[in-house]
């Protein structure tokens, strides 16, 4: 089969399917979901608007719906397994490997839930639910294959075609001491090109296994940057308890990525495009809840100049420059800081040279914006010295904005919140402060006089 | 060796180099370098400001360097090429696999370049400098192993342990006819675990190979969307030219999620941290003029109400918060939307869907803050028509937000033009505008009267 397989293909299924739902072909619709990955009913399932997606459910056969539900998360997930019969739902779990029935069953009912332990009462289930979490233990699957390093080539090989048939995605084995405990991993491509009578002991990769408790993140960054395709898990005593494969690690890397730009905009967790409006709108208030908790502060920063203003209009009508260029600037140097942090490049041994750095590039744009701003707006309202205090409040304002860009997320990691969460507010705030004290301030002591 | 690897090492590894480096303990950074991967030296050479970097690098092995500058992008690798003899490069770049070298070499000088690619006179080098670019042809590598339908479990075997080693990170061969045309693939488990005399034409899977120029972004796709290790890559004639592995799309993904946020605050490049200080300022001396001209758009906005703020101050004191509650609202839906772009959950099939509910998400939120400023600005001030004349203008303005934070993105997609980077200073536009004009002008409408 050759290839030229265009995206636009998603958007093709989901006209195709919405005119088969409008039309009532709802064979038509089921038979359009035949060629689909489960990954790609996923995707169509979580771009419908509810009502469709509902309808279009109801006709799905149980067999794809364990692919299905495996490939979805948060409010879509749920919203789903509450519009499936308890009977509908053990077939589904049925389908999946222990790890994924484990993550898709704790998002059943109790009812539901018990039943399907009570049916698949499979140790490996019960393994899988007790390592749940957000590490290792919970991204793992548990059909490591471990062998001894004194075994040959050749029994190995005979080993394996006893397996009759290979966990997905294997690429390497491990290799184990007589009480199980993690030595090394060989590649299956090495046993495969070698001598029958080499010891496996002799091809092994010493590589690193991973602990049952690591962070998903940090696992992430190991196979980023050891280019594995799959480690071994140990439990504390270092005995080979399952694996990671680098396909369950991708969508780690692109969920955090997601989850990142999400938390910019105060939006913190997987939710549903099509969630009813209440829904939606009771989860936004708290973000511009706190936002305008912040406008507020700066607005009583203008209140303290009122005097001020009621003198000169034209304040009135530049402050809001010094502000937003301030914020922007901060911004920038925020981006960085929290990606740095990410990223691991900054950390206390560099943090001081960074921010000299910083506070150096604040001062240089500074200094250039502000003859800018101070030549347009001392021209607009033909006055000299009211160009020359939006230009002296802008130097300030971004020499404050590249600080608090650097010194903000610091300090929220160390507090242990989430920089790419609260650091945006947090130096908006500050830049809408200095920026409208600064400029009210500096005009309030030279202008007035 | 047992588990346990903190990610603090990559913090303790920088202090530790930086003060070997102040000691003038050459000999010990150097030996600190010996247990490293890589990608994990690359990262301490990002890290380490530049003075540092290039002072560790200078005492560097040169079998060393080939992995490391693979491992850089963008400016930091260009530093250091540059303060590297060409000698070294040379011998840094054999080190590589055709395609890294290829990519490599792409950053060298015209001398180096053609010196590399006169000693180094490989076809296979060659192959990969036409293949570069932004597509399955710059990601592949092109050690690809094709076997025929035909032959049997055994021969396969047999042909395999010829070969000697397999090349890294090959957990499939592709099956092709006799005009090396791509048929599908077998997984080498499948291989191991078969009986001898089975023809591989049974064991074949016929996933679907990958185009020579289809766009990374796609390729991501596919490799998520299937929870495959490699994929075949195909010419116009779907010959077998190389193979796309799981490693390489991961480092895809995190570029890009990367590029994404950067891009939101208009950083658009790899950029190092520790670059120059004018180079740094002049950088983002370009977004900080776009956001000027939108400063001063909304400024001028504001002067057309000069002589409504001269009579009524405390409009100037709360104008600020329309403007930013609306930034944020608008904020919220537009992330919402390059989201959904990015993963092909919005298209024209479902955006008017998405959009009324955007519509009334924002609405509701307008309803409900426009009385908590209407009150607090109302009792600020003793003035309850200046509260009412407030909150109106928060339901204007949020509903607004909405719309173009639907509008935009999907206006900037059918353009070309990415949304992530002028999303953000598009929409406060737009909310700055109608934020002033809308308070401001029921204002004058109503209170002046």
């Amino acid at each position: 089969m050759p290839a030229t397989r265009l995206q636009d293909h998603s958007d093709l299924y989901l006209q195709q399917i919405i005119n088969d739902l409008d039309n009532g072909a709802l064979y038509d619709a089921r038979s359009h979901l035949h060629s689909l990955y489960p990954a790609e009913i996923a995707l169509l399932l979580r771009s419908l608007p509810i009502d469709y997606r509902y309808q279009l459910w109801g006709i799905m056969a149980p067999e794809a719906m364990g692919g299905t539900l495996a490939a979805l998360h948060g409010e879509v997930r749920i919203g789903l397994i509450e519009h499936t019969s308890v009977k509908d739902l053990m077939a589904a779990a049925s389908q999946l490997a222990p790890r994924e029935m484990a993550d898709l069953v704790a998002d059943f009912s109790a009812e539901a839930r018990e039943k399907v332990l009570k049916k698949e009462s499979s140790s490996r289930l019960e393994a899988a639910l007790s390592y749940g979490g957000h590490n290792a233990g919970g991204l793992m699957s548990m059909d490591a294959l471990p062998i001894r390093g004194d075994v040959t080539v050749e029994e190995t090989l005979v080993y394996l075609r006893e397996q009759k048939k290979m966990p997905a995605n294997m690429d390497s084995l491990f290799v184990v001491d007589r009480n199980n405990h993690y030595l090394g991993m060989v590649a299956v491509s090495t046993i495969l090109t070698s001598d029958s009578v080499t010891k496996i002991g002799k091809l092994m990769d010493s590589a690193e296994a991973i602990s049952l408790n690591m962070p998903v993140a940090e696992v992430a960054t190991i196979f980023e940057q050891r280019n594995i395709l799959s480690a071994a898990v140990v439990d504390e005593q270092g005995e080979v308890i399952g694996r990671v494969t680098i396909d369950d690690v991708l969508n780690i890397i692109r969920e955090e990525a997601d989850h990142a730009v999400l938390r910019s905009a105060g939006l913190d967790e997987e939710h549903d495009l099509f969630s009813p409006v209440f829904v939606s709108a009771k989860r936004r208030a708290v973000w511009l809840g706190v936002n305008l908790f912040t406008a507020f502060l700066a607005s009583w920063v203008i209140g303290l100049f009122e005097a001020t203003i009621d003198q000169i209009v034209a304040l009135a009508v530049l402050m809001p420059i010094v502000a937003s260029m301030g914020g922007i600037a901060g911004s920038q140097t925020l981006v960085l800081v929290i990606r740095g942090l990410a990223l691991h490049q900054i950390s206390s041994s560099n943090a001081m040279s960074f921010l000299f750095k910083e506070l150096a590039v604040g001062a240089v744009n500074g200094v250039v914006w502000s003859i800018v701003v101070a030549v347009i707006a001392g021209a607009w309202f033909s006055n000299a010295p009211l160009g020359m205090m939006l230009g002296g409040a802008m130097i300030i304002n971004l020499s404050c904005a590249a600080l608090a860009g650097v010194l903000i997320p610091l300090f929220l990691q160390k507090k242990g919140i989430d920089p790419a969460l609260a650091g945006g507010v947090l130096l908006t705030t500050v830049t809408d402060v200095i920026g409208f004290m600064s400029f009210l301030g500096l005009s309030t002591i030279f202008l007035l006089a």
